[in-house]
């Protein structure tokens, strides 16, 4: 284990010398998942780089699935670069209300009616609902197509374009109609970030600090000395994050490809924050925002079961309060509403609610093996009822 | 390889001493596909089987699909089979027209509100509709749950229900949205071909028809020696017609599980069907009878190019008839229609069309190496235009 300046000069070390090199020279993350592998790129200017994007996109038919605030930013400078190929596109409104099983319509549509057989790629350019909702197009298009992930947010970047979790919302719960549909390659190219809302790109650092929390306690350390160059859009602090993000999720994501058990713990604060989500009708929250607030109540539930310290539960809520994130839930959403969201989490079986919890700063792990009480002390503790 | 005599007396045999030992005795289908394997079970009083059900749906939570038509003959019983345990239904309306993507929602309503976790199983109590249907519905709730197919007609129980292939039509194209999702096991309970009319007896009958035609000349024979036996339902031949048909499609789906290549063999008379069906504006013509028709023209377009004689071409044909299915198109789709409908057929690639031709009777393949005014010429004979 290194000290936190160590990790810097590696990585950051590691990172400007090839940047010294070429200026659009990727960093590289692969997936390995047998026939399923693919590779992360991560750099600058990857969107104009017609010959990485011919490679990664072999196929003569491809259609770009994106919304409306992504398309006037990059659709065209995208379809530019794919050159003479049968490019089609598919413009959704933008926001997790997107979503819906219905929402996959004028996609099908789009691509039945350009004729688009098995060989076509699909692209979503655009963020973690183009990107789920393109993969789960992509997933059952003709019984399954390949695509591409061309994230636009630090969300997408980090964690939902890499992994093959696809799918859409139902008003019961979130991501509950989807598939298991690994994408051919994910092109993060951080120059896109640079049309980034703040508040946007604080949500992705709420996944940024997860994988910290759950299983990294170096690149946590790393985060609390590097905080202002990353929220500075260093490029190269940037390169970084999403580069470890990636390292952190690709392990994971090989060592249990379908969620049998272990990915279960990239769920970090998501039974929570997908009830907040649902419980305030998706989208006055952001996801990342959800996520935030729900990785510090599973902290504090952590070390009500004195699983992890007082010290360290501040520690981890301190993080992501210094992020600019939101680290309680509405105080209106009572423990009874949380309680019934969460009972219908994919994680649960046989009607017990598992969480992911820390055992220990950067160290995760599922259970349903708590004393009810501890967690209803927790929801209580939030609430103004 | 035997005459046709030996077949009957192997085959029959088999089944009487099975028969006679225990009046439920299954027999059984393999289908091999590694973590996914799974079996058929052929046999009498399934439905009414509580062990073997217990034993096929080991879940508690289990929600059964199926139509308006077969509920009131069926559900009560299976409901009551499957004893204990914690079970919802879900009753869709019957015919083609259902097997829409919006015809899921009810489904996935059912399984949120009645709290369904990823242990669940579905089953689907019906045709060809509800285990498409049903089984799309498995294989994307909560990105993937188990299924059970009990198929109550005889085309569900010899080719849809075996193989994987789920989804539902788009109104351009039938089956355009669907997944790979194998079914844990298919219980195919004669007993319930008895509600089966005529009419959908003998549209079953014309994939029966297929497997002998595309690869088992042997089977052919025996139909044409048997038929009224068949048509009498006499159940020792159902019995025989149900696996035999099985070990066809399963050793098909076993070398080309995801239709890579040979599976596409399983689609003899299906460009053409697929057209009939959607020209028609599905629904008029059922599934089973438009194969038949499709399967005629197949026919012919080999027997034009000369990969089979007129004799055999005329065989093929003369067999169809004699199972009381149509063997030519409505004369009003023309071939430009016809063309149409075929461009979007998911075997094709690179805009090339891609047929299931005969170079034998039992000896198919998959090619596009034809002259395209021998397809045209085939369309025109049976065109009006």
């Amino acid at each position: 284990m290194g000290t936190q300046s160590d990790w810097l000069k590696i990585s950051l070390g590691h990172w400007r010398n090839q940047a010294l090199s070429t200026h659009t020279k990727t960093r590289r993350v692969e997936v390995a998942l047998g026939e399923r592998s693919y590779n992360i790129e991560i750099g600058q200017q990857l969107l104009t780089d017609s010959s990485l994007l011919h490679a990664l996109i072999p196929a003569n038919q491809v259609m770009v699935v994106t919304n409306e605030t992504i398309a006037p930013l990059y659709l065209d400078a995208l379809v530019k670069s794919l050159g003479t190929k049968q490019v089609a596109t598919c413009v959704l409104p933008d926001g997790e209300q997107a979503k819906r099983l219905d929402s996959m319509l004028p996609v099908f549509d789009e691509l039945l009616a350009n004729g688009f057989d098995r060989d076509c790629y699909l692209v979503a350019l655009g963020g973690g609902v183009i990107g789920d909702l393109a993969g789960f197009v992509a997933a059952t298009y003709q019984r399954g197509v390949a695509f591409v992930q061309i994230p636009t947010t630090l969300l997408a970047m980090v964690d939902s374009s890499v992994g093959g979790k696809t799918g859409v919302n139902h008003p019961c719960g979130k991501n509950m109609i989807g598939a298991f549909h690994q994408p051919k390659a994910v092109i993060a190219d951080l120059d896109l970030l640079s049309s980034l809302p703040d508040r946007e790109f604080r949500a992705g650092m709420a996944e940024v600090i997860k994988y910290a929390l759950l299983g990294d306690a170096a690149f946590l350390a790393w985060l609390e000395a590097h905080l202002p160059e990353v929220f500075a859009r260093d490029t190269e602090a940037l390169a970084y994050i999403v580069e470890r993000s990636c390292q952190n999720k690709a392990a994971i994501v090989q060592a249990d490809e379908k969620e049998a058990g272990q990915r279960a713990l990239l769920n970090l604060g998501h039974s929570f924050g997908h009830a907040i989500e649902g419980a305030t009708g998706y989208g006055p929250w952001l996801h990342g925002e959800a996520i935030a607030a729900g990785m510090c109540m599973a902290l504090r539930l952590s070390a009500r079961l004195s699983w992890i310290t007082a010290e360290e539960c501040a520690r981890g809520i301190a993080l992501i309060q210094r992020a600019g994130l939101p680290i309680e839930p509405p105080s209106q959403i009572t423990p009874e509403t949380f309680l019934d969201f969460m009972q219908r989490d994919k994680k649960n079986r046989g009607g017990q609610l598992r969480l992911v919890l820390l055992k220990g700063l950067g160290n995760a792990v599922v259970s349903a093996d708590y004393p009810e009480s501890a967690l209803l002390e927790t929801l209580q503790e939030y609430s103004d009822g």
